[in-house]
């Protein structure tokens, strides 16, 4: 049996050289602040052992990790409709995803890059009265813990995400938005500023290996093939275009986001968080990406 | 010497087959109700002899005809300087200009695309207080007459724009407008309904084929090699992505709007006006295209 | 413990309403004759336990199946420098690959696209002295059986080939192919003309669920690293432009040829490989995909 | 009256600084070898009037120009039909024509780029017995001089013309070249070889400004409507990706080729060729741009 204490403890060692040579994520101040040298990896297995190393209680802006989230509650409330508005294929555009949003008209390539996270916002703002505290209270509910937004981000997020601002709008312009545009961002921006620690994701992640079942009580979040339909969406578009390099070197499903976090699943096993803000050329966490690199070549865990 | 009226009366004539042949515009309210069977025509010579025919005085919605009025404006303001922000290719893309923005890093191809027009919004609202009163009474000034915004139409524009939208916001993401993306599109959704009939905008334009001098006060609008510029512009950039079509078929330089409108340029002898709401294939007015067509079959007046 | 023949039996009569339904590769001759209502399947346990169903002993044409092959030799004879000319992330364009080449500089993104297969090519061509030679007799031996080109259906590719003679000077336009175009494409055009029964192909891709180890004599194949990553490249590349579809429906690692074949992987399990000439619309067999999905929903199994 | 002697002349003297600031294109020993302090300009008015400076005797490489001859020669084959397989419109694209080409079904966007002209080669193969013959004796009936191919350029350009066999396979796969492709490149890459002066190129192309008819004995080589449209296509099409940028600054109708040499049509009045050997960022003679724009700027001729 793997001792997993061991392993996290040597891994949060051997990622130690490479602080400093990433770059924290600085288009908002309160992302920018945050000190760089600081690692944190959490595992929980199937059977709720956890064990974890390093900053692993710190909490962190989770970002795109709330991706995952939101699309599990927009399964839960549409079940198959959910995709006559999102694909399932990887972006695989180097440049970024508004150009596919002009070749197939307004509908995002799949619900991890930008665009189709909107789109699955968009989803539940017509589906739950008061959104964002359905999906606060729903992440709570995951991990047991009263998860909160950081105002101060998502109050950034707003203010510069020209971005974000031009695809929502560029996806109004196609008809496949049904909410003000101002609604579907509000929410998007408060997802992404949801704060929470190595060890709180991967208790919230559990159902991801678990076939749909949560940690704590559990209780069904998704039945199994709608939890292997994640697992698959996170292996082919969790991690932007390193996909494939996150597929051939890894070979765990996995969602990252710029705050540095990366969530990571082996079905009917465990999941596994690393975080640490420095991020490598491909937007995700340096020492993360080389952290769960670490964790499979050690444990010998990976699904292929 | 050629008679113009007789000529224009003919080809008022020769294009009525065409009503009911192409598109009115319909994304707003405004647009979508102008009655399709009106077509007028206008031109004023150099030295300033006029001739029309058809619905030659009724007002229509100039729409992107604009765009040659605020490019005269900001060339005024900033001359060569402007050209750090815009490009001045043609287009080339089928589908539109947001894949260009992409991969030129917020810099539009040219002044004539929306994206290129939101630019040169931006770069007026910086110099000029009170941009939108400044645009009006110059293009007043043009032509001698008050020229107003259709405010309903600048309305509906702002409430359905979302690609404009969603064009200003990815602009500003890329750090290339200066001004709140509210303020440039308030501008830039006025220009775009300012109401002038075809006598109005063969007159205003007449500082085309006149080496920059305006055709009432001889007052020096631009320079010659200004005006050439703006020539050059129009022919190769200034109708869509039928800019080519346009040299081919007809060869002179030209300004088309989505209301229907199209001004035309043969430098040094004249500018000519031509309206009929229903649009072609390329969102140029079909009647139009065809009028010019023939207006140059007619009196072998073209640049080529 | 699972019942393969019963299972596979009742796959082979579950999918006979989709004959008809698809359409047969008609490109060549060759592939457009084979009479469609056919269908095989056959799988091979990491121990060495196999089971079919149907005409799993037909021999059909493997296409792009080839891939795998040429890929896995020229990791042995490259290791990681074969990386140096050819990425690892799916494509995701719906168009198709030339794109890409032009804005990446003729390093193709993965090697499961005809790009990236004639880069492997063109290495394989540098390396091994009688190269088709080498290939064939590298396949004869993993499923220990003398195994053959279709010279027909290599000439016929070679007469009709002008997309990839477009890729293969395209690249070489670049730079970044070593050897002439016509012997490089003669290897290729050689290797997708390799005629295999699906019994064969699930016995010869033994290597890929047993850590690099081979069916018959326990040969070492690839080393364990190595063979997870070409597991993890078929499940993000294996399928054109549906590798996500069939993540998200399947799950299992695959690659799958116009002819009509899909082999697919459950690592440390087993291989299954389906045959069935008629394609659905994303050029993978319309027959093959559902028999896979049905083996998945029958067994459980799935790397997710 | 213009002394377009002096003004040659003086244009010769004020281009020099340029020398040693482009680049000789160097893919093709032939060209390479070119010594770069080289620059000659000629002129032909409508009438015949004949003027000259510098290098205007000096026979180069005229490559790309020659697809004004090819074009010519199609329309008087097929007349319109020419445009079934052929686009009217700028190609915009800052990459190459090989993306545009995919998007639009193997359909050239004009006949000035290497597409375009690949196709114009393949309707004249189609029609005329010994292409090569009838286009080399055309080009010297226009300037009444027996014009040569070079025969080591041809076979270098088909040596190491990959990108070209590359276009003219992926056309060929979209069924839109009727001839075998070597037959095909082999009329391109000799009529790019022809090797002619700026004296022989103004008086070969002065038809283009004499509404169709011939320098020499005015012969009928094109109807006026036709020549208008060419002169169009080359304003629009002409120049490479700097088209716009030629209209803008110099606004004559112009096409150039990587030896150096760009021709330049002002309608009714004049043909002008200049040469010299290094080439700017776009593709174009550097000295021989800023000669063009000298001669507008001294003698205010300029179609706007």
């Amino acid at each position: 049996m793997l001792n997993f204490d061991s392993i996290l403890a040597a891994i949060a060692v051997e990622i130690r050289p490479l602080f400093g040579q990433g770059k924290i994520a600085d288009y908002i101040p309160a992302l920018a602040r945050v000190p760089n040298e600081q690692f944190g990896i959490a595992l929980r297995t199937a059977d709720g052992r956890e064990a974890y190393a390093g900053d692993a209680h710190t909490p962190f802006s989770i970002q795109s990790i709330s991706k995952v989230f939101t699309l599990t509650l927009a399964m839960q409330e549409l079940g198959d409709r959910l995709w006559e508005r999102i694909g399932r294929e990887p972006s695989g555009d180097p440049f970024n995803s508004l150009i596919q949003l002009e070749h197939e008209q307004g509908v995002p390539r799949n619900p991890f890059i930008n665009a189709g996270a909107i789109v699955v916002a968009d989803r539940l703002v017509s589906r739950l009265p008061d959104t964002q505290r359905a999906v606060r209270q729903f992440v709570s509910s995951l991990c047991g813990e009263e998860i909160a937004f950081d105002e101060e981000v998502a109050r950034s997020e707003a203010e510069t995400g020209f971005r974000n601002i031009a695809l929502a709008n560029f996806i109004k312009s196609f008809g496949k938005l049904d909410n003000p545009v101002e609604q579907v961002l509000d929410l998007y921006f408060h997802q992404c500023a949801l704060s929470m620690s190595c060890v709180q994701l991967a208790r919230a992640c559990a159902y991801l290996c678990r076939d749909g079942a949560s940690a704590l009580r559990d209780q069904r979040v998704l039945n199994e093939r709608q939890t292997r339909r994640i697992n698959a969406l996170m292996l082919t578009c969790g991690t932007y275009d390193a996909a494939g390099e996150f597929a051939f070197r890894i070979g765990l499903p996995s969602k990252s986001g710029v705050g540095g976090g990366i969530v990571a699943v082996l079905p009917d096993r465990l999941t596994v968080c690393v975080w640490s803000p420095e991020l490598g050329p491909s937007g995700n966490s340096l020492a993360g990406m080389r952290a769960l690199e670490l964790f499979v070549e050690k444990t010998k865990l990976s699904v292929f």
